[in-house]
């Protein structure tokens, strides 16, 4: 593993399931969030500490492909990847896997756009970029 | 109806409703929240407005009895009614019906508190008195 | 208007806003379910009638490219199409707007899949491919 | 620590915090819930066992005192505890604390009601009633 990449393990939560059982395919959205907030947190900056300092992360694009579905208190493994960056915006590769049978759940791809509080773009700060 | 109390229609959607094809009980207080901005505009308020002038209210206390699910794409009706004031709070009591069936499904009360930017309990401003 | 597109108005949810005041970016996907939901109640067939007789569609692949944030209490237009549609998939496309600005918040596109209590692809029926 | 209680560790998610920070009420409900889930766990007993086996728990009432925000990226603490247990009725108590300051944030309690497939109230298993 390397500083661009990281590895979350989360459970399934009851309130995610919808009437199939299944987890409902708008959660997969707020795994990859936690997955860029844990990438950024391995490489020593928080989130919450970015936002303090006037710095935002907004969604710009995002697509995702499910190939089965996690179900009720399944535990699952999130591989959260940096596979392009300019000087305001990132790209993140993502895939969901099932902890016990490591079948791969779903790929994804995000890119997000670094803003300030009146939702400008900005350059991404120096500080960020050589913890990502 | 008067000004203390309005009733608000609202159609169940998949993403709200579990496992076991019911609505999970935590949107319900979703549906209560939306009950009060009604009850605002109503007043001709709006909440987001307040927000701007620097008022915000937050959920002290709420507690909900549950009589019957509702389901998928069900419509409901909900009575959202202020029970109480003080300088700083308001108590509101709510009754969510089956629309079709006119069966009560839940009953619920809060109370919230009028705070500022920074959490600071104030008093209610003047201008919403007079709306609520 | 035709059979294979609607309109859907829909106001945001305080819930639905996240620390910077913005709809979080999953919940357009929530918003986009709502919209293939009245597409097929506006073709005279509803979801959860559909699930009753057996035929539960999941979604396959989903897109979307975010323009413009939309904020509290926003009133949002989204209009729903159908795009393309096979023995076993149906495509939609997606364009959200700000009611009275009448800007273009997002678009998106997505493939759902007809499938069996069991989650095994099945044709879709032909009592809903005249709906639809 | 006895059977009839637990303790779990979580961390605020970002989709779970409106426009001033904080978490949104609704979500602790969320909490208490995985708390039931993981006393089940430690019992012996997952809840999704419990459901393919034909027993669910639905909540009839909950009430929750708000006493300090929880604010994003926050971990947290949670008391789950059986405070007391009929032939088809458990209650629960919930205290959550900011994990680093030990500080209270709410407490709740809620009271879950054993029904089978169709919502028909139930007494609850033995097998169950052995783990908690």
């Amino acid at each position: 593993m390397n500083a661009g990449e990281c590895w979350l393990r989360l459970r399934v939560r009851y309130v995610e399931c919808d009437a199939m059982g299944y987890v409902h395919h708008s959660h997969y959205l707020t795994y990859f969030e936690m997955g860029r907030t844990e990438l950024l947190r391995r490489g020593g900056i928080s989130y919450r500490e970015l936002e303090t300092r006037g710095f935002f992360f907004v969604v710009v694009k995002i697509s995702a492909s499910y190939k089965r579905p996690a179900r009720y208190d399944d535990e699952l493994e999130l591989l959260t990847r940096i596979t392009n960056q300019t000087r305001v915006r990132i790209d993140h590769g993502y895939a969901l896997y099932h902890a016990d049978s490591r079948r791969l759940l779903c790929e994804a791809a995000s890119t997000i756009a670094c803003v300030d509080r009146d939702g400008k773009v900005v350059a991404i700060p120096d500080f960020l970029r050589s913890g990502i």
